[in-house]
């Protein structure tokens, strides 16, 4: 994206450390007085000397559409407005834009780079979008519709296709020359060379053409090992490789090696951020679909992505209410029991959360391999192990001592060491299992891992509480 | 860091999108088969064709440290086993490194940028760094010691003293010239400008650079208002920035506003990785310190890290055990209610995780402001009530016709209800608190939220079947 080197070029009057999170809660509640107020000139004023990454921001926090959009009418000059919309959420720019007529979106969009036109154009209905394209220049709009073909979250679908490459018989001092005279060199980390039939046969750094002799040809000094992605790999994939190899950009080539576009760093910290907050949010039983904001989306798209895992959960913990009602009759006798039935399903299920945790993000950043499992498997489950020993002596200590009775101590320790090893076990090859059969393993440790650990646990204790009855009464 | 640069002139066999987790697998493989056989001729020419990174993560995944050491000592040439040092882990570090003498060690990292030294460095023991930076070029260990002395996971803890700046009446041809003829040009993203006592005046990109004529004097085409941070900047303030701004570097100042260092994108792109897999281990309960690698660690450290939490746990779910204990006679009376023990309390866990999530999440990536937080908590409690409702009418439906009790079937459904408002609006509320009063959020969701969430549910759920308890029966 451009937006690295546009963000560079414009005056920012934004200080250093100062700009930390309550210095931009100052600055809410000012636009917010001043909204309220209906002081135009002074709003106009102070957006005029924010920087586009905060107007947009400042616009995502704002409390309804239509101060949203009366905001957004005062950035001036009108080049900023096209700014801020590529620094907007998708939510966001779907509600400013409503009753911006068709011809206005295509005009303020003009200047963007091709991969933000197609992030301002997916956050609008299909008809909409159409009718935008056909509203451009032919030439930027056949850019856009290329990038609109590729499947979501796939590099081809995040790339732009504004990079700089040259032919490998291109002097070092053609290249610089070309370079300056270019408009698009906002991306240029790398220089790209191609041969006649664009296909991508190396690399080179800005710095090595600043540091060769004039007439050095690129071709006798580009690395002809290029660490590239194919349209299709998944943007998390990309993330990983720029992450991995401290890449700057990472061209895109097609079937036939040839480049069509590239990913640069910007965007990686983005998805990134992106993938973190899913696997978090996946965790917790979260459905997290394309673009979700949760916090902000209307309520209820909040409740469909949150229920189905709610409601699955609510049959597996009946299923444990069940197996109670099983042992109804070891209950009544022995009440007792009940003490420490929230204790073996809270510890199975903490446990377990706790290697899910780091299975789970262990294979999301690279940590683990698919051959490292048995290694990793011995290793949680002989500390799961351990952790049941002190978890079951003190679980026994409490039980014998509150209950004055030793048989009571014996079976809740003994139950608590097999919960939670056996919880350990499941919670950490579940991850894998799901990840070999290519789902994402952050789904497991919320619904299954949880649920399949409190019914285990309760089968667990209730099953030796009952063998050993006619001893606990 | 020099890392972007030195990767990029490096030749590099890894090609492109086939290098995928699957083909690091098969890598790992045939490494631990050379190893068996002791194959140490085949091994050396495979390791000499891998990417350092690659080399730093498969050292990682071998078993012993005397197999990390064999495979490290086998890098050739002996430049690029310091960049393999630079991105391996800390831990495979000391591993690595613990029989190597000294004076070799200063070898071996002298010629890495110094954020690498000194990262390399922290590893050791006090005593074994001081000495080998007794040993370092004088000039080179100044600038590492200064590095030492900041505060870690600071923004003058992770900085690189090495970068470009230049004084404001220099010409834009001067500018180019010097660029050329500098060694350490791999973090020229941005050309800062000082003035003569060192303090930070403004940037400028490489690109407005090339783009004006030569005898341009800096000065006059400066951005002076530069987004920069303090030495004593926490290193997630640092990334937070970097990331909205959409930075390539940003630069440190000291108190006067004088030029210190910058922290580079590559960096930043780390700590994003590193912040969210503490996040996510924090709200499962694993205390995260500096540097941890649980995969990895020894069991003990592990256990150390993972117990504190679960005793917490222990605790607070023996307290859900006392109540449920406190209200033996009303379970004896109707032993029915045991059935939905379970479902009450994982119901009232779960839908506050949710919660606490998506605000811990918001906090950590700036979703969320402070002055955000009365929407927030409105907006969560009603999808909480929402919810609640949802699930009261399925629990009390589920329990008034499997026990044929509607009395019971209210119970449950009311209790329901309750449990979750109440706890959906502690989830939500409880990281903000944490938050204000300076505690990681990330803290809450685990021990706090969950526990209190137990045993508010249990104590609504029995205390009203306790007040209609001639009903139920």
């Amino acid at each position: 994206m451009d937006r690295l080197d546009a963000r560079n070029e414009r005056p920012d009057k934004g200080a250093g450390a100062t700009r930390t999170a309550s210095r931009f809660d100052v600055i809410l509640d000012s636009v917010g007085r001043l909204l309220r107020r209906g002081a135009i000139g002074n709003l106009e004023r102070m957006v005029s000397k924010m920087h586009p990454a905060d107007v947009a921001k400042m616009l995502h926090h704002l409390n309804s559409a239509q101060e949203k959009r009366t905001v957004f009418e005062l950035i001036k000059p009108e080049g900023n407005k096209a700014q801020v919309l590529s620094e907007m959420d998708q939510g966001d720019i779907g509600e400013t834009l409503t009753d911006v007529p068709a011809a206005d979106i295509a005009m303020l969009i003009r200047d963007l780079p091709d991969d933000d036109q197609a992030y301002v154009l997916t956050t609008m209905p299909e008809e909409r979008s159409q009718e935008i394209l056909r509203l451009m220049k032919p030439e930027d709009s056949a850019e856009v519709k290329d990038l609109l073909q590729y499947e979501p979250k796939t590099a081809g679908a995040i790339m732009t296709t504004e990079y700089f490459s040259l032919l490998e018989d291109t002097t070092a001092e053609a290249a610089i020359h070309r370079l300056q005279g270019s408009k698009d060199t906002g991306n240029v980390f790398y220089v790209y060379v191609t041969d006649s039939t664009e296909k991508l046969v190396g690399v080179l750094s800005l710095r090595q053409l600043l540091q060769v002799p004039p007439h050095t040809r690129l071709g006798t000094m580009i690395k002809r090992e290029v660490i590239s992605v194919a349209t299709d790999t998944d943007q998390e994939e990309v993330a990983k490789l720029v992450a991995r190899y401290n890449l700057l950009a990472i061209p895109v080539v097609d079937r036939d090696n040839a480049l069509v576009g590239i990913i640069t760093v910007d965007d990686v910290v983005d998805i990134i951020h992106d993938a973190a907050t899913e696997d978090m949010l996946k965790m917790s039983g979260t459905k997290s679909e394309e673009e979700e904001d949760l916090l902000h989306s209307p309520v209820i798209k909040s409740l469909r992505l949150r229920v189905p895992w709610l409601l699955t959960n609510l049959i597996g913990s009946m299923v444990s209410g069940m197996i109670l009602w099983f042992f109804r009759h070891t209950i009544q006798e022995v009440v007792a029991l009940v003490t420490f039935i929230p204790v073996i399903a809270a510890m199975g299920g903490n446990v377990g959360l706790q290697s899910s945790t780091l299975v789970i993000r262990g294979l999301a950043t690279g940590q683990i391999e698919l051959s490292d499992v048995r290694k990793v498997f011995l290793r949680q489950v002989t500390i799961g192990f351990l952790i049941s020993m002190l978890c079951g002596v003190v679980a026994l200590a409490a039980a014998a001592i509150m209950h004055i009775n030793l048989t009571l101590g014996l079976v809740v320790g003994i139950a608590m060491v097999f919960a939670l090893v056996v919880s350990t076990a499941m919670a950490t090859i579940m991850p894998v299992i799901l990840k070999r059969y290519g789902v994402d393993p952050a789904v497991a440790a919320g619904p299954f891992v949880t649920t399949a650990n409190d019914i285990t646990g309760i089968a667990i204790y209730l099953s030796l509480a009952t063998a050993v009855l006619a001893h606990l009464q």
